[in-house]
């Protein structure tokens, strides 16, 4: 709340009286305090290998001159194409970044003398697309990236991959339940140049027939055949749901890509040589084909590849939106792109790097029950009976008390009274209520209610463990006894929730 | 790198032959790793105050309904007014968000009925200003806030002072080196309605007195006087730097507002009633004036609050950006804002929370020498004698040997030779390297440098710690005993800070 640079801030309120709506823009997203936690977590493991690996973090603003991002030059008619841009006073545009790449492109070409070079970077953060929004498609979303710049030898690619894999395991995804792909764009662009799509003339065309065998996996190879040819439509009979051109491939050409996409048969070349090497290095620091696997139906999105590229998927089997069971799919990936920094350079500054899409991978490591966030142990609410000045300090340094022994802890703010606090405590899920009316108060006592062992008691669980005691649901003790026992009592709840781990 | 919503995605470098300028917007700043990592610090220790008093995370996007930010509706003439605006597609405002209030209070007034209540939230990120950048301010910069939605109660505005408080010293920031100022809004009303600044019309220059007095630590008695009645010069004279207008008191007027600022001079009344009430809390808890007082000149330059407002001021004296030893001031702040929920909701939403600013505090955090990161190692560095693949292969093995054992550690990915990868090392201020040439190789050895101690060697200093005996600057030892041998010396180099410190 509130803030440090005051100027011109208002609230108009004075001059509203009509009720307005409170609403989110289409295609953005509230997090709960559950999704946040699990991120949290979540990031900080990847964090800890990213850093293993010699990373240091990075951070750039969410706001650039709209041409370093390399994408759209906004004109006037449509200044929001795919991104989001504005005009600054001085009548330059800027945009949000819509990637964590550009961003750290620019920074690193305009810092690159005093960079160690190598340079090893990551970057956490959200990035922006202006897009419609659809079924888990957002207009605010969370990458995690890592980039090596300054290197041109593969052994950087080849620790992306060993890095994208370690990041899996150190999140508890088994070995088996993932893999890391591996490709090269110099093989695929000798597949191209031998079906007569190589020249500048041909990129569009190339882009097409890339994002066309990008989509093996989700349409299978009748899919890619037909956005190979003529085009496909997403119903999969001819008139059902959107048409999607395709590249207009001869029968000749198709043949030549599927054989490539499917078997991998493909002439030597750089590409098949860095190929090569990658899993060499691989496989000498002990990371086998069951991790890290060459695969030529692996493309990526983006033109700016110019080497090797790499993608996580996961082979758990999850169930999906609609409850049906399917492969999870890509949760990250990336690859080479030697173009990028050299923009600002004018002298070759090769990189490579991959992205993790942070809400995309919590949502599989939750499915997958991989995200425990249980451990994060409600406040211990004490209940407010007497409402003067007097009582409520006394129930303020009750709170303070257990707070100084790092309990989580809160008097009751609201106006009810006990039923409500007591209803209040349950929806907070707190494990214990602490009440101290005038009767306690005046023998010097308070009264400790443990709300889950209440609450097994009130449902006539007589004990899903045997072995186990219950415990009263309530307790009366000194004032000086408070902290103590409400320890004891948090202390018993752990041991129970780990005994039924 | 790269990404999983790849459509249209182009960064079009082919059409761009001429060299691009790599710069920064106005008003935006990168990072550097060593302030993310004191940042994060920072805010783990904020976020654990926070949760111990009962907060759970909230977060929010960064774009929002212009018309839900409850500021200015931009025109197409300006719709730029101190927020960065942009149209959507269907032609409505959307704006990034100026402070994490504004959408806190969207986001709880749209799931009001499934919250608890009263609701205890927090919140860090991103916030945007739209306006000439200068020293110290940015266009974008962090805020870490706290907010308690739902209670009228002044319990709630006396936590905030308390937390505010246990932050400062969660932070390490000493007893007498900060304090919580407190007042109230409603005590500095009755003060203006005495003055016949009552009423809504009144509304904008109630604001420019607030204003005025808010300058007190910064211009003085006599500043503020002059900010009351004609106006004020920045140089202090008439003619020097800009000028400020004033509020256009007369003389009475003036000596009533200066009175009540300086002495706290004024009739009882419901303000100076919950003032009272809030020191009698925190006092049952346990925090004195020395933490938490009441002070008359707390005014915070919001318009929209409506009852307690405080202040996190730190008293340490501080080198300022020109050298001059200053006191540093706020780091946060804030207050009781009972109108910003109710706007979407048509019934009374009690509400009170307090910002910290988090870029100010690590700045002032770092003068004080209160955030230190020199626990983070920096990487050891695996150097590349030769570079065949079948090397590569093995100084990789050696480098995923060491991660294993959670040793930060990275091979060499350059093209230079041994001068410039040592060079490397130094730059990244590497605790050790490790070099293995074709003569260990055939030995089955392995040479470990010490940085550390080497450059102590070279430096000729004896030893800093008579009782130290030094160390060799490099060792040899058989491949097998090399992960042990790193640990002794990472161990060594550990025990040498620790005893410095």
């Amino acid at each position: 709340m509130a803030d440090i640079q005051p100027r011109n801030d208002r609230h108009d309120m004075a001059e509203k009286t009509e009720k307005m709506k409170a609403r989110l823009p289409r295609g953005f997203v509230d997090r709960s305090a559950e999704d946040i936690r699990a991120v949290e977590k979540m990031m900080a493991k990847i964090r800890e290998v990213y850093e293993l690996y010699g990373f240091e973090p990075g951070d750039q603003p969410l706001i650039e001159y709209t041409d370093a991002l390399g994408k759209f030059l906004p004109d006037q008619d449509r200044p929001n194409e795919g991104v989001f841009s504005f005009r600054d006073d001085d009548e330059q545009w800027l945009s949000l970044r819509y990637d964590l790449t550009a961003p750290m492109a620019r920074y690193v070409a305009e810092n690159f003398e005093r960079l160690p070079k190598p340079y090893r970077i990551y970057h956490s953060g959200w990035v922006f697309r202006n897009e419609k929004p659809g079924p888990g498609r957002f207009r605010q979303f969370m990458q995690f990236d890592a980039d090596t710049v300054g290197t041109p030898g593969v052994a950087a690619d080849a620790e992306m991959a060993m890095m994208m894999a370690d990041v899996m395991e150190a999140l508890g995804i088994s070995r088996g339940d993932y893999v890391i792909r591996v490709n090269n764009r110099k093989v695929l662009d000798g597949v191209l140049e031998a079906i007569g799509l190589g020249g500048e003339e041909n990129a569009g065309r190339r882009l097409t027939v890339l994002r066309a065998i990008d989509k093996l996996d989700k349409f299978g190879s009748e899919g890619v055949r037909l956005l190979l040819g003529p085009g496909r439509w997403d119903g999969g009979k001819e008139g059902e749901g959107d048409f999607t051109k395709g590249a207009g491939l001869d029968a000749p050409a198709i043949a030549k890509v599927l054989a490539y996409v499917e078997t991998g048969e493909i002439e030597a070349n750089e590409g098949v040589e860095e190929l090569a090497q990658i899993r060499a290095l691989c496989a000498a620091a002990g990371y086998a084909e069951d991790r890290i696997k060459i695969d030529p139906s692996v493309v990526r999105g983006l033109e700016y590849y110019t080497g090797p590229v790499f993608e996580a998927e996961l082979l758990a089997e999850i169930p999906n939106d609609e409850g049906k069971v399917v492969r999870f799919g890509s949760v990250g990936g990336g690859g080479r792109y030697d173009g990028l920094v050299s923009r600002f350079r004018g002298e070759p500054v090769p990189a490579t790097g991959f992205s993790i899409g942070v809400s995309r991978l919590m949502t599989a490591l939750k499915n997958l029950g991989k995200l425990d966030t249980s451990d994060v142990i409600a406040p211990v609410v004490v209940l407010v009976m007497d409402k003067d000045t007097e009582s409520l300090g006394r129930y303020q340094k009750i709170v303070a008390d257990l707070r100084a022994e790092k309990i989580r802890a809160e008097m009751y703010l609201g106006g009810s009274g006990m039923k409500a606090q007591m209803k209040y405590a349950d929806r907070r899920g707190s494990p214990i209520a602490i009440i101290q009316g005038g009767d306690e108060r005046a023998k010097g006592e308070v009264q400790i209610k443990d709300l889950i062992e209440g609450a097994r008691l009130a449902q006539g669980i007589a004990g899903h463990d045997e072995y186990r005691e219950s415990r009263p649901g309530q307790i009366t003790v000194p004032e000086a006894d408070l902290v103590a026992e409400v320890k004891k009592i948090l202390e018993a709840q752990k041991a129970d929730r780990e005994r039924v781990r």
